[in-house]
């Protein structure tokens, strides 16, 4: 028994998208222990679509199609399905309901071509799409042969996922072998440096630990292949701890953690609050802080300082030492921190001041340079000096600069938590 | 004549790894204008390697392949081709000698295990990597066949077709016809409505105009087929103007555009400045309007009123309006708007605030419910009110908060600009 992916969009044939959704199910299917051994990707053409799948059911048994439920006349995965197998597509009442009524729910009225997504075929179940208009199906078109589908917007597939379409694969006696990951996550070291440090374990049988880089973040996946999630996470466990304890406090979190669900924890759980003054970020780093649900109850807000004009009104920067060190300097991140935290009365406060480029270079401040200012209880700041390099670009160095200050953030945090055990 | 994209390796079943090779080849055949029908991805097992070879052959006559040239048992691309076509794998003694000097350049000795990666069909010609060790081929096995192999390392694998296969192809007389694409950009309509709207475009042959929707954008790509840019921008051109005409302010931009440097252009030319207030977006609509380099010229910054003391604190919010109205109302947005021009001291003040959830929401205040408010010259105040709704989940609803809270002022800055023009 096997599966193949079958992803359906000209746009996929253009190159304008990334095929991240084949990736995702690639990922789902291993977990499960359900084998795909085929990927066949397909524009919006029903002749070859047919083909695909004529050549897809000689060779699987189960079929994951993504893209090609929409409202527009390109849309015809389902029209294609249908076709193929010889089966009238009908028009499905409690479709149409649900789609006027997320239409409703925007104020909008459904539109005539939206009635095309409420066609399925016959005998066809409805695979619940529970945020977007279209819905995918379950279907067993014949004995032996399961067919899915699913929309090509990632959030929408992922959702329909995890709702319906796992507790249906494990209904089935599917995904019996399963394969179980971790995912570790580490800041302030590079994937190389960690790969060193962790070389012994790259080669396990049983649980696997392979490496990755991505956007200034290193990351471990730690999988094992077992029977049960149970006796998976058995073995995994072990090694899971040794791999914390050589990465020390450069591990931070696993699987859904982010650096700022992280700091939110600790801060939450010390009772403390935290607001920031951001120059080069401009809003990125309170952006990834109110990611987090609930994280109203430690970050209280913060200061834009994009202009220097703010840095000074709002954030009472003294404007000698800006014209002394300039803007992008340690003593104006710490003047930023000090001024951040007591205006809006927080326990800490977290500031980002540097040369995100292209433009605005120089030889002693060149882009990449980055400071970050912290500032705590009793008038304490400290700062510290970054040098992200030019080759980053723009939007990466910001992106690793507010991870960088939320970082720093943590390791305050934690060296707090163990001062107070001692 | 045309082309398919055959990706091999076992981590792309794993979903280890994105394809991005495949997006790479897609554009690339694209820009040649050489159709491709459909891509492949199928691991590391020569039986199935060669079934996919035989259903290739049927339907494509340039076959492009990625990965399995490396030195491991498991890189067997070279191997199952050859194999396949029945003709004997030959070693180059020059495959060898460069590999031996490209090694001897990093200190380091050819291991045995590289003499596999000099073994290429009989027949076949070279495609030269500049860069790393495993080179690939260009051979016709038969006639009206000509397949190319690449090793799967993306950057390699651009040197190899920019420098050695762009050419070939086209001294083949291949990739005369190329393809030049506009891609559309539009806020604040529906795509099905859209869709409607220019139902009549969506079946022309040349360009043609396909529409896309992603997080609260909708999108038109209108493509052409011509002998040259020139050409084919000449057959866009009057169907993009007619295109604008019909969707008329809906239309915001092209390409690389985005709502912030659409309005940053705006804000730009008309010597205007802006700031912002964010509560639920913590951020995010800074984030955006900073990710463009030289937004510092219109852009001053704002304040993050995520807790309610700092809207009062910071933006002057009245807290009896605060108490009265709640956070997430009309009169809130407002003084936030209002509050935040004032003390930054520019020409706009935008502010959001909303409840993004999950959690937060009641029967009067739902999930999902967004005040945008616009401050303006001599004290003029505008808002709007959006529902959203919950099934977006969090993180759409802040990002299609902070778009439309740009959306709102571009819209703004054009009837000012049309209104000085009468």
């Amino acid at each position: 028994m096997s599966a193949e992916i079958i992803c359906v969009g000209t746009e996929l044939l253009l190159g304008d998208i990334l095929n991240s959704n084949a990736q995702f199910l690639a990922q789902q299917l291993a977990q499960l222990g359900i084998p795909h051994y085929y990927q066949t990707v397909v524009g919006d053409n029903p002749e070859r679509l047919k083909q695909v799948i004529e050549i897809a059911i000689s060779r699987a048994q189960i079929l994951i199609f993504t893209g090609g439920l929409g409202p527009t006349p390109d849309d015809l995965t389902c029209e294609a399905i249908a076709d193929f197998f010889g089966v009238p597509l009908v028009e499905r009442a409690d479709i149409i309901e649900d789609i006027t009524r997320k239409y409703a729910l925007r104020d909008r009225l459904m539109t005539p071509s939206n009635r095309k997504q409420a066609l399925i075929p016959q005998g066809a179940e409805i695979l619940p799409n529970p945020t977007g208009t279209a819905p995918g199906i379950i279907w067993q078109p014949r004995p032996e042969l399961t067919i899915f589908t699913f929309p090509g917007v990632s959030s929408e597939m992922y959702r329909m996922w995890q709702e319906t379409t796992v507790p249906f694969l494990k209904s089935q006696g599917w995904g019996k072998e399963i394969i179980y990951s971790r995912m570790l996550k580490f800041w302030g070291i590079a994937e190389s440096a960690l790969a060193e440090k962790v070389s012994s374990y790259l080669n396990l049988p049983n649980p696997t630990v392979a490496p990755y880089a991505a956007k200034g973040e290193v990351r471990l996946r730690v999988s094992a292949s077992s029977a049960s999630q149970a006796a998976a996470q058995e073995l995994i466990s072990p090694v899971e701890k040794q791999l914390k304890d050589i990465a020390g406090l450069d591990y931070y979190g696993a699987d859904d953690d982010t650096l700022a669900s992280v700091v939110g924890e600790l801060l939450r759980s010390a009772g403390e609050t935290l607001s920031v003054a951001e120059s080069c970020t401009g809003g990125g780093l309170g952006q990834m802080l109110t990611e987090i649900s609930g994280s109203s109850e430690y970050f209280w807000g913060g200061v834009i300082s994009y202009d220097n004009s703010v840095k000074v009104g709002l954030l009472g920067v003294n404007p000698e030492d800006l014209a002394k060190f300039g803007a992008v300097s340690a003593t104006v991140a710490e003047q930023m921190a000090i001024g951040v935290r007591s205006r809006l009365a927080t326990t800490w406060g977290l500031s980002i001041t540097g040369v995100a480029g292209p433009g605005g270079g120089t030889d002693t401040k060149p882009v990449g340079l980055v400071y970050i200012g912290l500032a705590g209880a009793n008038g304490e700041v400290e700062s510290f000096e970054y040098r992200f390099g030019a080759v980053r670009g723009r939007s990466l160095i910001r992106h690793v600069s507010a991870c960088t200050a939320l970082d720093n953030l943590r390791r305050k945090l934690l060296s707090s938590v163990l001062n107070k055990n001692v």
